[in-house]
């Protein structure tokens, strides 16, 4: 037996080494009826684990450690997850309130901010150990507290986020976690629902209760939210809205944004020196994501029920559509592997996920998921304003 | 023994477990005069690994693939080494030509070229073995072959390169790497000596000889090669060029991009709409790397001897000079952290690295290194046109 002993540790540390793995090319795939993260491998297209019960996963978003190791997952129910992408588990789990509506991670890696619905607030917890940093309730008026919609990170360690119930837009700066400095600016619109950060650089909110969008500019705060885009509204009338569109989907293109409209069956490109519309693009339904492949060259648009079994492809050059594709029943998510060679979709009603190459535009992989609503690779870990 | 058998195995495989490594926070430092790179990591700010004798490393750069697993590591000497930034080992190593100038990895990360003046061509090889996949001579006129300079990788599994000796871009396609595609460019500049990919799209090399810059728009390739800002030259009456300042360093921020004068104490911001020249700079010496902070926000500047003691900041916002540092004995290169909260600066005759904040702009950690003349972080893995 003590010979035998080198050999058999030998084996055993080799099965450890054996999986050696280096994180710049995984991702997290949500199937959102079961509650289940997936961790996959976008060289290998291969599914490398499935992390079980992690709690209502229908609205779930993704962000990821500095190191690319650990995914921290939001769930509408409050729960946030840690998993770590190396050892296939759960690293810890909490509920950290009662409704919530996603979240982002700090500059530096070390502060995962959760915007909430109930209680509406902010809050703070320490990436490493999931311990309450900072709790920011969201009080407006008298005593009352909003819904907290469309947080993102910003440079110089700060988040931004929005207020649905106040019309609020809130600048959160955590250089001191234990002394958080917020700056308010008040009236900027009514029920503002989702935002999105272009650029690092300009947060720009979507409206509900008004028309046009309410935008801030990072560099130039002193000069408060004005208000762009008059245009930019639903069209109650005319088409009902199925799902209102993700800004966080919005892509920017050289001088443009490419942007869903709200119940039309149009993208508008808009150019971003001046917040002006200089062009409307017919598409086949109500757009969802509108995003820009890495290099800005395609936009992809994925569409409301009941057009959500296409994707439209536009091309940023000529501005115009240069193909309409058909992946199968319910496309509700879309992802682009970092340098933009592939795209992966999420197609829940085929229970399964799609890989294809921009190039051709031809399907190249399928890998098996149930209900998949979500795609989020860890080359975000190294991308500011998601 | 028999029984001590569990608790050995379990110590064994715990070292193992207890190195598991994430690859996103991890670089690479070259250690010019040694020739060697160091692992360095961004999070913790500390020396994981020194990888030794890796030949002449005067000019090195630095790629990395999609996983973040890998270093490839070009040297002067034609050596092309890839270091396992898991195990802290060179993985292989070979020498492909007698006189190398950089490289650059494919989109899709399974291949590597390398530029070389001699023989004068582009060498491509297999990310995985490194063996070699494909060779372009750089031939022009009767027979003749040119040093080849510039070379970055381009959307669409494409490599882009200037010939210094003939004038000349070329555009490889290697979609199908047994029959590589070129499309040549002719007489596109005397001595393009350097060239930067700006957005994935626009392909810009710099002249030696001659004024202005060739400028090729890898989305309308029909167009041809253009000569832009005719009035981009060394000055030679004035100022001896100590030093050709590095396109790859040229920093894009919004609708400008900020370009280092070559022998003048000045940037120049360009508006890259028009490729119209709207403001110089002066500074304190001869730029050498004129890169912006990844959100933009700031330019950071170092210089040719003897004025590379120094480091000068630009604020984007205001177009103007914000702060001059003094960060050590000739500070060769600075990479920052992807999201930008630091830079690190190889300060070679102080022998070591420092670390800056850039939103205090305070020194906050310092690492030893002999002689450093770069440094490059995995982060690159997921970008284009490096």
């Amino acid at each position: 037996m003590t010979r035998l002993l080198p050999l058999l540790c030998f084996i055993l540390s080799f099965n450890v080494l054996a999986e050696l793995r280096a994180t710049g090319d995984l991702g997290i795939v949500i199937e959102r009826e079961k509650g289940n993260a997936l961790i996959v491998n976008t060289t290998k297209h291969t599914q490398l684990a499935k992390i079980e019960k992690l709690g209502d996963l229908s609205h779930a978003s993704v962000v990821f450690s500095r190191d690319e190791r650990y995914a921290f997952i939001f769930g509408r129910d409050g729960g946030l997850s840690k998993i770590d992408l190396l050892q296939d588990k759960l690293n810890k789990r909490i509920i950290q309130a009662g409704n919530s509506i996603g979240g982002a991670i700090s500059q530096d890696g070390k502060l995962i901010a959760v915007s909430n619905y109930e209680p509406g607030g902010v809050k703070v917890f320490s990436s490493d150990t999931l311990e309450l940093v900072a709790d920011i309730p969201a009080v407006y008026g008298e005593g009352k507290r909003s819904k907290v919609v469309g947080l993102v990170d910003a440079p110089g360690q700060r988040f931004v986020f929005s207020l649905f119930d106040a019309g609020e837009i809130w600048l959160l700066d955590l250089k001191n976690p234990k002394t958080p400095a917020i700056k308010k600016f008040l009236n900027t619109g009514k029920q503002p629902y989702d935002a999105v950060i272009a650029e690092g650089r300009y947060y720009i909110a979507g409206l509900f209760g008004e028309s046009g969008l309410a935008l801030l500019d990072l560099w130039n705060p002193e000069a408060g939210v004005k208000r762009v885009l008059p245009d930019y509204v639903k069209d109650d009338e005319k088409l009902p809205v199925y799902k209102m569109p993700h800004l966080e989907g919005w892509a920017v293109a050289g001088d443009y944004l490419f942007v869903p409209a709200i119940g039309k069956h149009e993208v508008w490109i808009i150019d971003k020196r001046q917040w002006k519309l200089i062009k409307t693009i017919p598409v086949l339904g109500q757009p969802v994501f509108v995003m820009a492949r890495p290099d800005a060259r395609q936009i992809w648009v994925n569409f409301a029920f009941p057009d959500n079994n296409q994707v439209q492809i536009i091309d940023a050059n000529e501005l115009s559509l240069a193909k309409t594709l058909a992946p199968g029943k319910a496309v509700l998510h879309m992802e682009f592997t970092p340098r933009g060679e592939q795209v992966w979709l999420a197609i829940r009603d085929d229970n399964r996920l799609a890989v294809y190459d921009t190039e051709t535009l031809e399907e190249i992989a399928r890998l098996p998921a149930d209900k998949p609503n979500g795609i989020f690779f860890s080359a975000r870990a190294h991308k500011t304003g998601l």
